[in-house]
C-alpha cells in the first residue's frame, strides 16, 4: 500500500493525523507503534524519524514528519479529497495562526499534565537499571529529561503554569467560537482538529477546574460536533492497545470513590515520544 | 497603499518577512516600529497584534501575524510573483519541516543570546520605576519575564543550553547543504530565509565558538549566496534606527582592543516584542 501511518492510540499527536486521513476518506495502512513498550525508540523507528516521535507518514516511500506538516501535506497531495484547509489565502492564514498557537503555546502544556498522570505510572513500572537503559535510547535530550521528570514527578510550579496556559487557550477558543462556528471561520479545518486532539478531547479529564461545559458551552458544543463527524468518529474509534493496568490506575478518580462526571474515559493522554 | 508591513530593523523576525516582500518584488508600505522606544507595546500596536510583537502584515485591511504565517500568506495571495515555496507537495513538506524546526528549536535559543547582549543594555538604561512601568505594558507574561531577565542577566546554564541547541541546528543545516544547494532541496525557499534570518546572519557575532567559516564551509557559502540575491540584499539594506550608543556598546569587542574578524557589524539582534 502506498500510504502508511505509523501511530499510537487515537489521542493527541496520533489523533491529529488519524482524523484527517479518515475525514478525507483516504485508504491507508495503519502501523501501530506501542509507546508502552517504547517502540518509538527502537532502531527501526529511529530510521524513520530520528527524533523518535509518532506519528510518521510514508507516502510512496517518502517520509513526512510532524503532524502539522503531515496534515498540510495530505491537503497538497490529495487535492481531490474533501478539503480541511480553506481555499482563500486569508482563511489559510487564520488556520495556520491557530495551528502555530496550538503547536507552540498549548500542546506541551496539556502534555505535561498527561505525562504527570499516565506516563509517570509507565515510567515507574521499571527498576532503575532497566529504566536507565530505556531512557538512554531516546535521541532527544529534552525527551530524556521529560521521561526522568515523569518518573520523579513534575514540579508543581510547572504544572500550575501549564494549567494557566491551558486556561488562556481555552478562553481564546471560546471567544473565537462566539464569532464563527469553527476556529478558522466558516469551515471545519486542520485548526479544529489540532486544538481538539491536543487539548479539548482531554480537557475534562486532565483539567477538572477548567474542563466544565457550563464554563465553556461553545467549546463543548464544538467538540461534540467534531465527535459526531463520521471521519473523526472513525479515527477516535481506532483500537486502544494501552496496558489495561495503566488505564485502570489512571482512570481511578483522584481521592473519590464515585466515578468522575463527564464524557466516557479517554485514552493515551499524550505520550508521543 | 494596500500592503503594509509593520517591522523593526532587518534582522531576525523582521528580516524574515522583509526578505520575501523584496524577493517577490511586492510594493509595500514600510512602517517602522521602534523597539528601542517600546513602540510594540503601545496601545495602537497592541490593537494590531495583542501579543505586542513585530512584524505584522496588513493587506487590504486584513491583519496577518507571525512570520511563518505571513510568509506562506504572501505565497498564497500573490501567486504570480516569484515563488519562494516549492510547487510539489513533498517540497512544501520539506520546507515546512525546516520552518517548524527553526520556529520551535532554533529561534528562541539564538534570541536569548541576542537579548543577553543587546536588549540587556537597553533594559538597563532605565531607572527601576520607569522600567517597571514599561514592562507592565507588555501583554505576554513570558515576554515580561524575558525583559526582567534581560535586565538582571540570563542564567549561564540557560545560555549554555541555548548554545548547545544552536550547534545542533547548525550541524543539521551543514549536513543538509551537503545534499542539496538549499535547505528544502533544489530551490531557494522560505526555509532558507527563516534559518538565515533567525540564526545564520548573526552566527559569527553571537556564537564565536560556532560561527566560523572553516567549521561550516557550506553554511557560510550558502549565507553568502543569500546575501548576494538582489531581493535579500535590498531587505538587509533597509534603515537601522537603533540608538548608536547601544550599537557601539554591543559592537565593542569583548575583552579585546582589535575589532572582531568576520562580516561587517550586524544589527538589532533579535528583540521582537
Amino acid at each position: 500500500m502506498d500510504l502508511i501511518l505509523y501511530h499510537a492510540e487515537p489521542i493527541a499527536n496520533s489523533a491529529k493525523s488519524l482524523i484527517p486521513l479518515h475525514e478525507k476518506g483516504l485508504t491507508f495502512e495503519s502501523r501501530y507503534v506501542n509507546l508502552g513498550k517504547f517502540e518509538q525508540h527502537e532502531p527501526w523507528f529511529l530510521a524513520l524519524n530520528p527524533d523518535g516521535q509518532v506519528p510518521v507518514l510514508v507516502h510512496d516511500g517518502a517520509v513526512v514528519r510532524h503532524t502539522t506538516v503531515i496534515n498540510e501535506y495530505l491537503e497538497d497531495a490529495f487535492p481531490d479529497t474533501p478539503p480541511l484547509r480553506p481555499a482563500d489565502p486569508l482563511g489559510k492564514a487564520r488556520m495556520r495562526d491557530w495551528n502555530k498557537f496550538v503547536d507552540e503555546q498549548v500542546m506541551n502544556h496539556v502534555s505535561i499534565h498527561g505525562w504527570n498522570r499516565r506516563v509517570a505510572l509507565l515510567a515507574r513500572q521499571y527498576e532503575d537499571a532497566e529504566f536507565d537503559r530505556l531512557v538512554a535510547r531516546i535521541p532527544l535530550l529534552e525527551q530524556r529529561e521529560k521521561w526522568k521528570t515523569a518518573r520523579a514527578g513534575f514540579d508543581p510550579k510547572e504544572l500550575a503554569n501549564a494549567e494557566r496556559k491551558v486556561r488562556i487557550a481555552v478562553d481564546k477558543a471560546e471567544a473565537q467560537l462566539s464569532e464563527s462556528p469553527w476556529l478558522a471561520g466558516e469551515m471545519f479545518t486542520l485548526a479544529d482538529i489540532n486544538f481538539f486532539s491536543h487539548c479539548a478531547m482531554m480537557l475534562t479529564r486532565l483539567f477538572p477546574e477548567i474542563g466544565k461545559p457550563e464554563l465553556y458551552p461553545r467549546l463543548y458544543a464544538w467538540a461534540d460536533r467534531i465527535r459526531a463527524r463520521p471521519g473523526a468518529a472513525a479515527a477516535l474509534a481506532m483500537p486502544d492497545h494501552t496496558d489495561p493496568a495503566i488505564t485502570a490506575a489512571v482512570e481511578k478518580p483522584r481521592g473519590a470513590a464515585a466515578p468522575l462526571p463527564g464524557p466516557p474515559p479517554q485514552r493515551g493522554e499524550g505520550a508521543s515520544g
